[in-house]
C-alpha cells in the first residue's frame, strides 16, 4: 500500500480530484512533477483503497461524487481542461447516465467503461453515432450472479431464510416443526434472458434435475432447452420464473400483471436482473393476494428503497443487490477495468466492447 | 377423504388406538365387524391426515405418542394382545429407540421400518441377532437433503440470510452496501460421507465449479474426487466441510476441535447429517473466536434446543432439521412406508432393507 500511495502522491493536483494529502510535501520537496497522466471521468461509488491507488497511479481521476459539484459544472470543468478526459468509468445502476447531454458536454470522450454488468445507464445508440466505444465488465460477475440466483431459488422453495428467522427467534422448541418446503428437482424453470448469466443458471439447475425453458430475443440453436417466443407463454409453463435479462425499453416491466397471472399461485419469481424488469407494484399485489407463491428479489425498482409491504412476507427473500459481488469478482473487476482503460489509451482492441442494438 | 375415513371407521377399537369417533355409530348400525387388521407399533410424530387414514385402512395402529402411557406399559400392553404386533414404524431422531429392551418387551416383532433417513436410533446388531428385519426410507430424502446442503453453502458464502435480515430491517437506505460475500466457484469442498446424499451434493457442486474432496469408510473407485483417509486431512485441504455421514459410534463428534482447527479461519462447515456428528460446544467456541469463518446447520446436538449463542452470529445459517422435508418427499415417504409394510406382511422381499454393520 505505501509504495502505491507514494506513486499516487506524485500526481499533479487537479480541481476535481480527491484530496491528495501528500501532494504539498512533494511539491515542497522541489521534486520534478511527473509527466501529466491522462484525465479520467469517474462516476462510481463503492471503491476500495487498493483499486483507488492502482487507478490513481495511472490516471488523473476526475471524481464526480467527490467533487460535490452539480453535474453540468463538473462536466464543463472537465471539458475545459487543457487535456480534457478521453475516457469515463461509470458504475451500473442509477448513479450516472451516459446520454446525449453528457456526451455533448464532454466531446473529448472516446471511451466509456461500465463497471456494472448491465449497460442500461448508457445510451448505446448515441455513443455509436458519435464513435464513442463502450465496454463493460463482461462476464466477471456472471458466475456469482448465477450462484446467487440458484441460492435464492433454493431459499424460496425450501424456506431457508424463513426457517432461519424461526430458529433464530428461539421459536423451534415452543412451536415445533417448521412447515414443509417444496422440492427443487423436477421443477420447470423459465429463464428470461439466456445470455451468459442465464446460461450459467440453467447449467447449475440441470444438476438439480430441473427442466429448463427460456425466452430471449432469439432461440439458441446450441441449447437443448425449450424456447418460448413470449414471456407470458413461458410463465404458463414454468414453476419458477427467473429474470436474467438486461434492462432496456423492451424488457421494462417484462414481468407484468399478465405474466404473474400466467405464472400462477404455485409459481415463484426470482429477479437478479434489474428492479424495473418487474412491475413491482403488481408483484406486491400478487404476493399479498396469494396469486403467486413467493419471490426472491436481489433488485428493486427504487433501490435502496424496498417497499415496506415486503418486509412482513415470509415467502419473500430479499437481498441488497449483492448477487454480483464477491471479493473474488470485485478483484477481477478491478483488473478488467484497468486492463480496458490501458487497451483504450494504447489503441489496442477492446476485449469487452458492447455493441449498440 | 370421506371414503378413506369411512373405511377406517370399520376398524375394531383397540386400547392404544387413536379415538375413532365414527366407531360407536358403526357398531350401533349392527354391521358385521371387519376382519381384524394386523397390529402395528407406531412411534412417530409429524403425521398428516391422508397418511393417517391410509395407514389405518390397513393396520390397527398402536400409537405410543397418542397412548399417553409410559413406554414399558405401552409395550407390555401390545405384547399381551391376542395378535401382538409383528411390525413397528419408528421415526428418526430421538423420538424412540429400537434397542434390546424394546425387542425383549415385544418379541413378536419381525420388522422395523424407520421413516428417517438415518438408523442411529435402531440397534441393528440386536435386530440382526434376533432376525428382525430393518428397512428405511432409502433415498426418498436424498435429493432434498443435497439441495438444502447446497442452498446452505451458497447462503453462508454469499450471506443471503444475513443480507435478508439487513434488507428486512429497513437498514439498506441508511447503511448502504452490504459487505461482500465469497465466491462458490473454485472452492474446495470436503464431503464427509460420500453415500447417496454426499454424492448428490458433489454432483450439484461440480456444476458450480467446485473441487470435490471426500472422506468415507472406503475410497470409491467410481468417482473422480480425491479421497482422504481421515477427516483432519480432508479439513486441511477444504474451504467448505460438509457433514453428510450417518451417526454411529465412529462418526460421533467426527468434527471435533482438531478438525475445526484444520479447516481454519476462512473455512465454513455445513451439517446436514446429525447434530452429534459435530462437537457443538467446540464449534461455537471456534465461531466466537473467529477460528472458522461460518457455519450452516440444519441439525443440532439437542434438538429442538439450539444454543442461544448462535442466535447473534451473522455468519451462521440455521434451519430446524428441515433438509429432509418437502411436500413431495413426504408423499414419497408415505408411499414407501406403506409399500414396505405390505411387502413384509405379504412375505415379499424388502426393497430398502438396512443391513447391520
Amino acid at each position: 500500500m505505501s509504495s502505491q500511495l507514494g506513486v499516487a502522491s506524485r500526481l499533479p493536483p487537479l480541481c476535481h480530484c480527491q484530496p491528495e494529502p501528500a501532494m504539498a510535501s512533494s511539491a515542497a520537496s522541489g521534486e520534478e512533477p511527473a509527466p501529466l497522466l491522462p484525465a479520467l471521468l469517474f462516476f462510481r461509488l463503492r471503491m476500495d483503497d487498493d483499486f483507488d491507488a492502482a487507478l490513481r497511479q495511472r490516471y488523473r481521476v476526475l471524481d464526480f461524487f467527490v467533487s460535490g459539484e452539480p453535474l453540468p459544472a463538473f462536466l464543463a470543468g472537465a471539458a475545459a481542461l487543457p487535456d480534457p478526459p478521453r475516457a469515463a468509468v461509470v458504475m451500473g445502476g442509477a448513479a450516472a447516465r451516459v446520454d446525449a447531454a453528457l456526451l455533448d458536454a464532454v466531446p473529448s470522450l472516446g471511451f466509456v467503461f461500465s463497471t456494472g454488468a448491465g449497460v442500461d445507464h448508457i445510451d448505446l445508440a448515441e455513443c455509436a453515432r458519435r464513435g464513442v466505444a463502450v465496454a463493460n465488465s463482461g462476464t466477471v460477475y456472471s458466475t456469482d450472479v448465477a450462484d446467487h440466483a440458484v441460492g435464492m431459488i433454493i431459499d424460496v422453495l425450501r424456506r431457508v431464510s424463513a426457517a432461519e428467522r424461526f430458529v433464530r427467534s428461539g421459536l423451534w422448541p415452543a412451536q415445533g416443526d417448521y412447515p414443509l418446503g417444496t422440492k427443487l428437482g423436477g421443477k420447470r424453470v423459465g429463464i428470461i434472458g439466456l445470455g451468459n448469466i442465464g446460461s450459467l443458471i440453467a447449467k447449475r439447475l440441470e444438476a438439480f434435475g430441473c427442466i429448463i425453458h427460456y425466452n430471449s430475443r432469439r432461440p439458441r440453436d446450441s441449447v437443448p432447452y425449450k424456447y418460448f417466443f413470449n414471456v407470458h407463454d413461458l410463465a404458463l409453463e414454468s414453476d419458477v420464473l427467473v429474470v436474467a435479462c438486461a434492462l432496456n425499453k423492451d424488457t421494462r416491466h417484462i414481468v407484468n400483471k399478465d405474466v404473474l397471472e400466467a405464472l400462477g399461485k404455485d409459481g415463484i419469481i426470482i429477479n437478479i436482473g434489474r428492479g424495473a424488469n418487474v412491475d413491482e407494484a403488481e408483484l406486491i399485489r400478487a404476493l399479498k393476494e396469494g396469486r403467486i407463491a413467493g419471490a426472491g428479489l436481489d433488485v428493486f425498482e427504487n433501490e435502496p428503497k424496498v417497499p415496506a409491504e415486503l418486509f412482513s412476507m415470509d415467502n419473500v427473500v430479499m437481498t441488497s443487490h449483492v448477487a454480483v459481488f464477491t471479493s473474488e469478482s470485485r478483484s477481477d473487476l478491478w483488473d478488467t477495468t484497468i486492463g480496458s482503460l490501458e487497451a483504450f489509451f494504447s489503441g489496442k482492441p477492446l476485449l469487452r466492447q458492447v455493441l449498440p442494438w
